[in-house]
């Protein structure tokens, strides 16, 4: 029998929670990381109108690699090579030192596939909405400014991909005088 | 447009993950209470073969009422009747003192919809397993035992409605040697 569309979905948020459970968001309530990759999923699907399985088990998973012990052959065997190609297109390269991290993500936006992009997208504006509702413990206004600064640079290479989130995104560096 | 499955389980999840957000397990390391509903809604999805909607929506939601500040309305508005009935079946009732609310639930079991049966047996599936993996701080050996005794009374009113789940459920009774 076909694994159904709720199974699947279901499959990997669970996988996403036990894999993100020790890990928590950087805000002062230390709400649980899983939050986030649930909630960039929300997005895509609400605010979006995402309906594709494989971009919504990317969202869900799109933090594995980078922040857990998950490989990209642990996501491949569990969730196909689709869903693994995404995850690999937005998992930055730890090797990196964080300066040369974040220049690459600017760098690689404008070649990501049009799954990715949804997924970057999607991240970063659950990103900044997070901001705006609380900078992370100790975080200063200028380093917050400069977050929200980076961010423009690497959406300008997501554009023509989601015209509403692209818009969300746009009204927040609006707010903050930042030129995309 | 219709809501695709995938956007209704997303949006879901996403409603009880904010809603849990602030609560952890009762295990040492804190594991967050979303992981609690998420491997609910998996174990009826991968071992029960459950493909319900509502049902998975239920078991996703099945302690926001208990354990936080959702009202049945709230789901009832958001999710429909069906899913705040299944909801409002398994919710204990609060009012109640503590040895009171347990034997209700003993009593409650057989009269039950088919649909909230199986998220209780999910729902006690999952507990008896992480009771398995470590007790909850602070809790004694003794304690443990009257948990699973009690919890086979519910599931005995239970019966019937998915032999995988009440199959998984017995050897968890027979290695303790309850008699069912
Ligand atoms: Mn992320
Ligand atoms: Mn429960």
């Amino acid at each position: 029998m076909e694994p159904s569309l709720i199974s699947e979905v279901i499959r990997c948020a669970n996988f996403a929670a036990v894999k993100h459970k020790d890990q928590r968001r950087k805000d002062q309530e230390e709400t649980p990381y899983i939050n986030h990759p649930i909630g960039v999923a929300y997005i895509l699907t609400e605010e979006a109108g995402v309906t594709d399985l494989h971009v919504i088990q990317g969202a869900l998973l799109h933090d594995t690699v980078e922040d857990t012990d998950t490989s990209f052959q642990e996501i491949e065997q569990e969730f196909g090579p689709e869903v693994a190609g995404i995850v690999r297109e937005v998992t930055d390269d730890k090797d990196l030192p964080k300066h040369a991290r974040k220049a690459a993500q600017i760098e690689h936006a404008p070649h990501s596939s049009k799954k990715a992009k949804l997924v970057k997208l999607a991240d970063k504006l659950y990103n900044l909405r997070d901001l705006n509702r609380q900078g992370p413990v100790g975080w200063s206004a200028e380093r917050v400014t400069e977050y929200f600064e980076w961010s423009a640079k690497v959406v300008n290479g997501l554009r023509g991909t989601s015209k509403p989130l692209e818009d969300k995104l746009d009204e927040l560096f609006r707010e903050r005088n930042i030129s995309t």
